[in-house]
């Protein structure tokens, strides 16, 4: 009776197995991308760079690929999120600051005046940075992005400024990861203010994060050693700073590289100029309903001669309002 | 006949299966390191940071363990194996430079007088640095290094450089990886001089890799983008500057971290303050025969104040002579 039962046991196993691997569709990693060219080129790049023997193969250890953040990976309308945190923490810290009610351009901030605060240009705007982002330790910080991450909403979705994330890139992100590859941001966004949340939200780790910085300094106080943020930029990670920040954190050329804007440009001329399989991608934001429309008059995330570049080398166009089925996880 | 042959085999699967668990040796992870304290400190640690349930244990994520090199992982006697390769570079860069015949530092590397070319200080130094380490791009300085690490030979041993890295530690970074930690090295030497050979020799990829470095240029080029190596400092990865390197690059605190010298204390001191379980430990180079002997009064790898904390703070001493069994690879 042992005998019988294990034999057939096996016979069917067999069977079901067999009609399993008939009836299985392929299931799509990309389910909210339209079929397209952007969709297929992805595709046709993760086939090859996955296929052992095939001339695009990618090594595992070289399968790098990198994404910009602002506008690559979430919103950046009406300002960068990092400037909505600034301002939101401007508002929170004033009760400490009673000077800031007759002081520029905290005034102007406290009374919702943006349009006065930044005013002021660069040096209004360093002010706003070095009160909010600096003379704290870095656990200080982190813990005031976190609670801001936590609580503030977007003054158009009213949802918070991490629901705001692309979902055709978060299948991107999770589809190349799925086969070998190592997803970095690359961001001119400052590498403090993503770390504590880009590991929940995208599933990156806060050492695959490149950014922009300010200097740092270790303290020994009575309650052990801090690190403290000074008022001092350190590296700017934009335009040609994203390939020098990249081989200064990466050491290693990308194969896949995505971004949105003319800050990309060189992160994306220096993925493409790589021996062996590339991908240089753009999201081009052209859903004024569903997002923002927007490209080369933008004082936000510019993007003129990347465009051009990208439309004479034939590097891959993410079309929002053509590509994207979905935009926001939250969007039905 | 089929039916019989199916049981059968079961069953003599189950029967070996049992006894090659019974039979089976627990396989020693480190087993050039001699059993005694250290070798127990890390068994200890290792074993509580992984169970789940104990109160060390340590998310899989938080598994980041942090290795200065020189003097850590490698030899770094009689000189720093970098200042080696900046001294064999200029030898190999001399036909293209006559006029190092009668210019110092260069005249006297080329005969051969250390002691007169490093005699100008600091300023000596940085002209062998910047000659050898900047005026090219990334990729021409990686292939010198790498030319150099697959043919020079150490003075003493005449082994290869990469040869003489420590066999005990090579199985402690192989046994963290195998408990789901990320193991970084964390060097006052030079990124990009590490960056080429760290993943063949310790297994470590190069985007983990934190150091000393000079600042980059991205330049565009009729051949295509390069960057360009300056001959300016950016960055200098020793002392209080190794915290700061930690979160500027991994942008997380270490839960274990193992150096050699003062220049490891501030790592330490931030390693060793975290909450939960923690492990800090120091390489004591205390075997003249098989090694180097050396602490306070050295000029290479000093370690003085280190060693009063690690004693005070009863942090791990690995003590070369007593601990390990073997020193190299190559030892017998």
């Amino acid at each position: 009776m042992l005998r019988a039962r294990c034999s057939v046991q096996w016979l069917l196993f067999g069977v079901l197995l067999a009609l399993h691997a008939g009836a299985a569709e392929p299931v799509d990693p990309l389910p909210s991308w339209n079929d397209g060219a952007a969709k297929q080129a992805i595709s046709k790049f993760v086939e090859q760079a996955t296929t052992a023997g095939s001339p695009g193969f990618v090594q595992p250890a070289e399968r790098i690929a990198t994404f910009d953040n602002d506008g690559t990976l979430w919103s950046e309308q009406p300002v960068y999120f990092q400037l909505a945190f600034a301002l939101a923490r401007v508002k929170a810290l004033a009760p400490q600051h009673p000077e800031w009610k007759t002081k520029q351009p905290f005034q102007a901030v406290l009374a919702g005046d943006l349009k006065t605060a930044l005013g002021g240009g660069k040096e209004a705007l360093l002010q706003i940075i070095a009160a909010t982002h600096a003379g704290m330790t870095t656990e200080e910080f982190s813990a005031s992005v976190s609670e801001w991450a936590a609580t503030a909403k977007h003054p158009r979705t009213g949802r918070r400024y991490t629901e705001m994330v692309y979902q055709p890139m978060l299948e991107l992100l999770r589809y190349l990861r799925s086969q070998g590859f190592k997803t970095f941001i690359v961001s001119g966004g400052g590498i403090e203010f993503m770390r504590p949340w880009v590991e929940a939200v995208y599933g990156i780790p806060p050492e695959q994060v490149v950014g922009s910085s300010g200097v740092t300094r270790f303290e020994m106080r009575p309650s052990g050693p801090v690190l403290v943020k000074e008022a001092k930029l350190e590296f700017i990670d934009d335009g040609p700073g994203k390939p020098v920040g990249i081989n200064h954190f990466i050491g290693r050329r990308p194969v896949f590289a995505f971004g949105n804007s003319d800050g990309d440009q060189q992160m994306l001329q220096w993925t493409a100029a790589g021996p062996g399989l590339r991908f240089a991608g753009i999201v081009h934001h052209t859903d004024a309903e569903r997002e923002w429309a927007y490209d080369r008059q933008s004082s936000i995330g510019k993007l003129d001669k990347a465009l051009d570049e990208a439309l004479a080398k034939k590097w891959v166009i993410a079309d929002m309002k053509r590509d994207w089925k979905r935009i926001y996880p939250f969007d039905k």
